[in-house]
C-alpha cells in the first residue's frame, strides 16, 4: 500500500491543441506506463459543469478528449481512466468533505478571488457577481476526486499548488475529527514542462484563440503552421532561437540532436518559410499515426465507451470498499451495524 | 403524475421531545395515513454532517427518530420512509445544482447570515468565522432532497420559507438551461402547530435544555411534568390559560371536551399540583401504547434497518431514472450515446 498513487484530472471542455499535448498530455501518458506507480486518470465532466452548460459540448469534448488519449497511447490496462461522473462515490464524498471544510479556506482560493478582483475593477456592486457555487466550492469537489483514490501524488501546474493545500487541509481536518482514513496529498509540480506560443506569439491557450488542434487532418495542420506569426528578417539573417515560437515548437517535436542542428542553422539563417515547413514535417511525423488512431477512435464511441467502462469498474474496486469506511467513521451507518 | 407529492425531512440529531411530536411529529404522520398523496419522509442524516461530528449520536440518533415516528404510527405501506444516505443520486443532484447555484443565493440565507452577525456582533475579525461549506452550502442539499422527488409541497416552518424559495430558483435556472425536467417545491406553513413551552417557560427546544423527551419511562415523565416551572398564585386563585406552560401542553394532548372542561378548572381555580398530575396522566395515555412500541423497537434495529431499505429500494425507484434524466440533460452521458 506504500505505492506512490499518482491521480491526474482531463477537463473535457475543448479541443485538445499542441500546448495541451506538450505540456500535460505527453508527459501524463509517458508516466501511465510506469508499472511501479498506481495511476489514475479521469475525464472531470462534473467539473466541466462549472463553466460549460452546453450539454452538447460536454459530450462531444469527452468524446474528443478520451479519443486523444487513448491514441497517443494511454496504457489502459496499467493506469485506470474513468470518467468521473461515473464514480458516484465521489459526489457523496464531496457532500461529506464539504461538511469539514471553512468557509474561510474557500474565501482563498485563488479563483474566486480573482472573479471578485475583477468585479471590484469593474466597480460590480455585488463582488461575487457571476460567480456560482460550483466555482466557489470546486476545490472541495477536487479534493474528494484526490481522497477518494488516496493519490499521494498530484502533477499540477504552479496556479494549482493552492488547491492540493486545500485538499491536505480537508484531508487532515477529517481525519482529526473522524480517524486516520484520508491520505494528504502531494503535489508535484514540473516546472520543466514545455510552453508553446500559439498562432499569435502568445502562450498557446484556448482562451486566446490561438491554438493549433492536435488532431487537424495534415492540410489543414499545414495550414496553421503556415499562419504562425514571424518576425520579418530576411532569411539570411541569423536568428534568435529564444524569441521564436517556430523554433519552441519544433523543440518539443523534435530530439536533442535534430534540436542542436537546427539551432545552428538558426545561426546561420534560415528562411521563415523553409523553417514553417520542417516545423509541419516534424510535428506531422509524430501525429500521423495517433491521428490515424484517433480518426478510428471517433468513428467508433462504442469502443471508447467501453473503455471508460472498464475504468469505472476497476476505479470503484477502490472507491465503493473506501467510501462504505468514510461513511462508518463519520456515523452514516446501518442502524444497529 | 399530477399526485400532490409531499416530502419531509427529518433531523437527526438529538432526541425527540414533546414539542417536537406536537409541532411536527404528530401533523406529519397524520399525513403520512393520506392515499390521496405521494409522500416522502426521510433520515436527514447527511444534514446532521453539518453540525455533529460525534458518529456514536448521528447514529443513535437515526435509530431513536426511525424508532420514534414508526411507532407514532408513521404509515410506511403509504409513505416512502427512507434515510438520505442510501440514496446515492442525492449527492450526485446536489453537484449538479451546485453547479446551477448563484453565490449570492446563499450569501442572502438567513441561518448564514445569522452566524455572520453573531461574528460581527463579538467583534471577531473573521466574519465566517466558525462557519463551514455544510452550513453555508445547506440550501443546494435540501434543494436537491426536495427536488430529487419532484415534491409540489413541503411543509416548513416560517424559517424554512426562505430555503424553499432558493429551491425554486434553484430548480428554474436548471429549467432555463437544460429543460423543463424540475418541478419547483411550494412551502406549505400550517401556523396553527402548536408550540409547547418547555420546563423554564421558554419556547421547548433542545437548545434551551428544556425540553421533555417523548418516550421517557413513565416515572420519569411524572416527574419532569412535575417540574414544570409555575407561578406562586394559591390553589383557589383563578388561573389564565393563556400564559400557563402546563395548559398549553395539555391542549396539545387533550380532545376539544376535555380541553373546555380544563378552561372551566382554571376559571374556577385549581391548584398545580393537581393540574399537573393530570397533565401526566393525560399525557401519558396518549403515549403508552406508542412507548411499549418504541421500547419494542430500540431492541430490534434490525427491524428499523429492513423497513429504511424497504424505503430506500422505493425512492431510488424514483431517484435512479430521475437522476438519469438530468445527468443527460446536462451532458453526463454515456459517450455515443
Amino acid at each position: 500500500m506504500s505505492k506512490t498513487t499518482i491521480l491526474t484530472g482531463i477537463t473535457t471542455t475543448g479541443t485538445p491543441h499542441l500546448g495541451n499535448y506538450v505540456g500535460a498530455i505527453r508527459p501524463a501518458i509517458e508516466a501511465s506506463r510506469d508499472r511501479q506507480v498506481r495511476s489514475f486518470y479521469f475525464l472531470a465532466d462534473y467539473h466541466s459543469l462549472i463553466k460549460c452548460h452546453d450539454p452538447e459540448r460536454v459530450n462531444q469534448s469527452s468524446l474528443e478528449v478520451a479519443a486523444a488519449w487513448i491514441a497517443l497511447g494511454l496504457d489502459t490496462d496499467n493506469a485506470i481512466f474513468y470518467r468521473q461522473s461515473d464514480i458516484p462515490e465521489i459526489p457523496e464524498l464531496t457532500w461529506i468533505l464539504t461538511c469539514m471544510t471553512a468557509k474561510g479556506l474557500m474565501n482563498r482560493a485563488h479563483a474566486y478571488k480573482a472573479v471578485v478582483a475583477e468585479n471590484e475593477t469593474a466597480g460590480t456592486r455585488d463582488p461575487d457577481k457571476g460567480v456560482t457555487m460550483g466555482l466557489f466550492s470546486y476545490p472541495i469537489l477536487m479534493a474528494a476526486d484526490i481522497l477518494m483514490f488516496k493519490a499521494t501524488k498530484v502533477p499540477v501546474g504552479r496556479d494549482q499548488i493552492q488547491h492540493l493545500e486545500m485538499a491536505r487541509d480537508i484531508a487532515l481536518r477529517f481525519n482529526h475529527h473522524f480517524g486516520e482514513l484520508l491520505v494528504p496529498p502531494e503535489a508535484v509540480v514540473d516546472d520543466n514542462t514545455a510552453v508553446l506560443t500559439g498562432l499569435d506569439g502568445r502562450k498557446m491557450s484556448k482562451s486566446y484563440n490561438n491554438t493549433i488542434p492536435l488532431f487537424l487532418p495534415e492540410k489543414k495542420l499545414r495550414k496553421l503552421i503556415m499562419k504562425i506569426k514571424t518576425d520579418t528578417s530576411p532569411p539570411e539573417a541569423p536568428k534568435d532561437t529564444d524569441t521564436s515560437s517556430l523554433f519552441g515548437i519544433y523543440r518539443a517535436f523534435a530530439d536533442d540532436n535534430a534540436t542542436a542542428a537546427m539551432r545552428r542553422r538558426y545561426a546561420e539563417g534560415i528562411s521563415w518559410g523553409e523553417m514553417k515547413q520542417i516545423l509541419f514535417e516534424t510535428v506531422n511525423a509524430v501525429l500521423e499515426a495517433p491521428r490515424r488512431q484517433y480518426e478510428k477512435l471517433i468513428a467508433d464511441p462504442a469502443y471508447i465507451e467501453s473503455v471508460l467502462q472498464k475504468g469505472a469498474r476497476r476505479a470503484r474496486e477502490h472507491s465503493v470498499p473506501f467510501l462504505s469506511d468514510i461513511r462508518k467513521a463519520a456515523g452514516i451507518r446501518p442502524i444497529g451495524g
